[in-house]
C-alpha cells in the first residue's frame, strides 16, 4: 500500500497543524502508511504546542500531485484552501468542521464533518470509535488545537462537545488548561515584532461570495494597536495583494483575544457592501466589530448573505 | 422547534425511503421533530419490506421549500437528486454513501458519508454513538435496505461492515436474511406486468460527466427479457426523454439479480463514447455488462473517467 498524506489548510493553523499530525497517527495505529504533512509556515502560537509535546513540524510540501496517489484532508475541504495538485490526486477522507463548497469526488469516501468548534473534537471521537488509545503527547496537540480554536472556550464556534473534549484531553495530557491555554494564545498572539508582510501571510483564506473573490484573513493579538497602528501601510499592501490575485475584496481582522472583540481592516471594490453586511459604515477602511471572535461563524456566514 | 423533514434522492429506492424512516425515528429519540417523507412513488420492492415490518410509506413532497425551513438529506447529497427548492432550505445533516458532488453550504452541518454498500448500515453506527437502542421493526427496515443495495451481499459496493450489520440486524429483527432477502428483491424485480413508462420513473439519476448531461436508470429483473423483448419500443421513449429534458445520454441498466450480469440501453449522443468507456462496442443500442450490478461502483466511476 502506498503512502497517503494528511494535511490541513493553507496557511495552516494549530488546528490544522495538530490535526494533521495526530490524525496520521490515528490512522498508522490502523494500519494505514500515513504521513503528515503541511502547506505552509507554522506560527508561533502552533510552535509554542509542538514544543510543549515534543513535536516536530510535519513536513512543508508545496504541489501533493507526485508527492501521492491519496490524501486525507483535515480541517477544511474547499479546493482553494487545500494543496496545489489536488485535482490529480483521489480524497479518501475528510475530517473538518466547516461549511462544504467547491468540493467533489468521483467516488464514495468517509466524509465526517461535525458542526463543532474543532477538527480535534472529532477526531477524538474517531479514537474512541476505534478503541484507540489517546497518548498523553497526541492528548495535548488535540487540547491545545480545541483552545486555539475556540479561544479558550470563548468562541461562539465552541460547542459543550468541545469543552467536554478539552477536559478530558488536559487531564490524559496532565496540563491545566486556563494555564496552558493561556500561554498558548499569547504566544501566538504577540504581534509587536511581526512585520505586516509575516501577518498577512499568517492566516488568510480564499472565499467566492457570489461573483467576489474575497480573502478573509484572522490575527489573534494581545493588543491590537500592534497592528492598528500601521494601518495605512497594512491597507496599501492589501491593495498591491487585492491586485495581484484579482480579489474584489480583503478583509482582514485584528482579534482582541482578552476581550473577545474584533476590528476588520476592509479594502476592496464591494469593501463598502461588506461592512454593510454587517450594518456598518466603513470609516478609515475600518469596521468595529465589538463581540465578533469567529470567522467561521461571524464572518463568513455574514457575508455569504451581505454580499 | 420547527419541524426537521428528513428525506432520499427523487425515484427513490428501498435504502432512501427506510433510511428516511429509520433516522427519522432516531432524531425523534433525541428529541428532535423530525418527520420522514419521499419525493416519489415507492417501488414494489419497498413496499414489501415496509409491509413486512408494518410501516406506511411516507408522506410525498414535490417541493420542500415552505414545508420545512431545515431538512435532513439521506442516502443522496446531489442537487439534481434532491427535492426541488431544496436551495431555499438548510441542510443540517446528510448521511450517505455516495460520491459529493454539486452540494454546497454557507454553513457547518453534520456530514457524514462513508464507503459502504448501504445508508443504512452507517445509520446502524449512529444509534449506537448515541445509545439508543434498535426495535425490531426499525431493525427489518434496516435490514431490507442493506439487502436491496448489495443485491443480498452479492454486489461489489457490499463491504465486511454492511455484512456484519445485516447478520446483527436480521437478528434483531428475527427474520431469515437470505429467505426474506431473495423474496424482498424477487418482489421487487417481477417486470412482467410492468409498463416502460413504469420502468422508467423507477429509478432515474441524473449526472453531469464534462459537459454531458446524462441519466443513468437501473432495474433489477428476475428475468431480463420482460424488459429486452421491448427494446425497440424503450429506444423510442429513452430518446423522446432525451429530447425533453435536453440530455446528452441516457444510459437505462437492467441487472439480473440472479446471475449479477447486467444489459444496458445506451442512447444519446454520446452513446458510442459511453459503451467504449467500458472497452465495448455499442450494438442495437445494447452493451453488455457482465458482472456489473453496481451503478455507483462499477458504471458512475468509469463513465466520469470515459466521458
Amino acid at each position: 500500500m502506498s503512502k497517503v498524506l494528511v494535511f490541513g489548510h493553507k496557511n495552516p493553523d494549530t488546528d490544522t497543524i495538530t490535526s494533521a499530525i495526530v490524525y496520521a497517527y490515528l490512522k498508522q495505529q490502523l494500519g494505514v502508511d500515513a504521513e503528515a504533512v503541511r502547506l505552509g509556515e507554522v506560527n508561533n502560537e502552533t510552535l509554542y504546542a509542538l514544543e510543549k509535546f515534543g513535536f516536530d513540524s510535519p513536513r512543508l510540501i508545496s504541489n501533493v500531485a507526485g508527492e501521492a496517489s491519496e490524501v486525507i484532508l483535515v480541517d477544511h475541504n474547499e479546493r482553494q484552501q487545500s494543496a496545489d495538485g489536488i485535482e490529480e490526486v483521489k480524497v479518501t477522507e475528510v475530517i473538518d468542521h466547516h461549511r462544504i463548497a467547491n468540493f467533489e469526488t468521483s467516488d464514495p469516501l468517509y466524509y465526517r464533518a461535525e458542526p463543532v468548534g474543532c477538527t480535534a473534537t472529532i477526531i477524538n471521537k474517531i479514537f474512541k470509535e476505534n478503541n484507540v488509545e489517546v497518548p498523553s503527547n497526541i492528548a495535548g496537540l488535540m487540547l491545545s488545537a480545541i483552545v486555539s480554536d475556540t479561544l479558550l472556550f470563548k468562541s461562539p464556534t465552541c460547542t459543550e462537545q468541545d469543552v467536554q473534549a478539552g477536559k478530558e484531553l488536559a487531564e490524559i495530557a496532565g496540563v491545566n488548561v486556563d494555564e496552558y491555554g493561556l500561554a498558548m494564545l499569547k504566544a501566538g498572539a504577540d504581534l509587536s515584532d511581526k512585520s505586516l508582510e509575516d501577518l498577512l501571510s499568517l492566516d488568510g483564506k480564499e472565499f467566492t461570495f457570489g461573483e467576489a473573490k474575497a480573502v478573509i484573513a484572522q490575527v489573534n493579538a494581545v493588543d491590537v494597536n500592534d497592528v492598528l497602528n500601521r494601518k495605512d501601510e497594512l491597507v496599501s499592501l492589501l491593495n498591491k495583494n487585492i491586485e495581484e490575485n484579482d480579489l474584489s475584496l480583503f478583509f482582514f481582522v485584528v482579534t482582541d483575544i482578552l476581550n473577545n472583540n474584533s476590528t476588520a481592516v476592509v479594502v476592496g471594490k464591494v469593501a463598502e457592501a461588506a461592512a454593510k453586511s454587517f450594518g456598518k459604515e466603513l470609516v478609515n477602511d475600518l469596521v468595529d466589530l465589538p463581540g465578533v471572535v469567529s470567522r467561521k461563524k461571524q464572518i463568513v456566514p455574514v457575508l455569504t448573505e451581505g454580499l
